[in-house]
């Protein structure tokens, strides 16, 4: 696959630190910039790009980053991409609202979350924000779900475990998995090495792994239905 | 002590929940609003007590978020406080921007940040933000610092640890101090009480009352040096 990823947090951008592609610059050609190139050859763009110190906050309203979302979209040389994956800050705020508005045709979200109730507040929320705006919700991820510890092997639920599946029924949203807490995947981010590459056979990145068949397979059934004549929908 | 707590988070309000006081509105009087009342009497003001249901999203651009926030700081009748303690949303964006625009004279920022490299991004930008807007900022809390198995005693680092010192002397900021990880954290929030009256014997309720000991003590010095006639400042 050929994937791009933007970063659209523009108050927080980590992916580049996540990626090991801190101090990079976007490439500026004659047609636009093109994204950095960041691990298995993603095309990575982020706020962070642009600015000059990791010390530098983007001190800005809604309007403005608004502007900054739809130049990322449209004025970069994205190429000829499989799949573009938006990071989007946690709430419903201007950044997801900007997006959702300048790419209405959109596949789909995803919503990332601990298991916590109070963590489900902002859950219910985005997902009836995604609903008003007509966009699909793929399914709810629960990350940080239960942790084991490396000397004995119990499990202790740090932040409890199953609001990611409650609220996926409550709301008739499909749940994709569960991901346990695991210190390497804090280590591997703060290297900049995808964990998921780097601790390929551990149970967070196996949940992952399931994860990723889920979109994929959704997204697939998602194309085949678009690629059908209209006709052929008709007689179904 | 008097205190208020402004619920700053417009996409994500979370204090309602951990207080324990879901469901609750603003009552409203002649001379305006006044706030919800919680536990050991704190006067809470959220955009959740403005809300019909607690799956209703806030789908607003930046600029209504300041009109709000302006409006809770100064159409609510708040009463004579001791301290009044907003709850903003990480990152630099509106909901800080509109803060610090519209109380220039507040005592403090605190930063609450996890060890990881990856949340420093995010710190460093925060610390650089209250500078630029000249608000002074009391001290960096390094929260879910570690985790203690209640099996068998062994402490894992699952975020890592040091980040929020290693940053705080980098930028030359004061440390507050670590919270451990804690299940008991989580799971008090979600009922609504307050962990540090819960379990105010686990090393996480100490870590946290050193940390509002630190603070205090620099409200207090500040106090007195408000206080100060001019020409006693100038004897000194």
């Amino acid at each position: 696959y050929s994937v791009g990823i933007l970063d659209a947090d523009i108050h927080g951008p980590c992916v580049p630190k996540m990626l090991g592609m801190e101090g990079q610059r976007l490439r500026v050609g004659p047609v636009g910039a093109f994204p950095a190139v960041g691990p298995l050859g993603m095309n990575v763009v982020s706020m962070e790009f642009l600015l000059g110190s990791k010390e530098v906050p983007v001190i800005w309203r809604g309007p403005l980053k608004m502007i900054a979302i739809r130049q990322f979209l449209s004025e970069i040389a994205w190429g000829d991409l499989d799949y573009l994956l938006i990071d989007l800050p946690p709430g419903t705020g201007d950044e997801p609202l900007s997006v959702m508005q300048l790419l209405p045709e959109m596949d789909g979200v995803v919503i990332v979350t601990i298991p916590s109730e109070v963590s489900q507040i902002v859950v219910g929320k985005a997902i009836t924000f995604s609903r008003q705006l007509e966009v699909p919700v793929i399914g709810i991820i629960e990350n940080m779900s239960g942790f084991v510890c490396p000397e004995c092997g119990a499990e202790t639920n740090i932040f409890k475990t199953g609001g990611g599946k409650k609220i996926s029924e409550e709301l008739e949203v499909p749940f994709l998995g569960r991901i346990p807490l695991d210190p390497r995947i804090c280590e591997d981010s703060d290297r900049g090495l995808p964990f998921i590459l780097e601790h390929s056979d551990s149970p967070a990145a196996e949940a992952f792994m399931e994860i990723v068949e889920k979109i994929e397979a959704y997204i697939k059934e998602k194309d085949k239905l678009k690629r059908q004549p209209p006709d052929a929908s008709n007689n179904k």
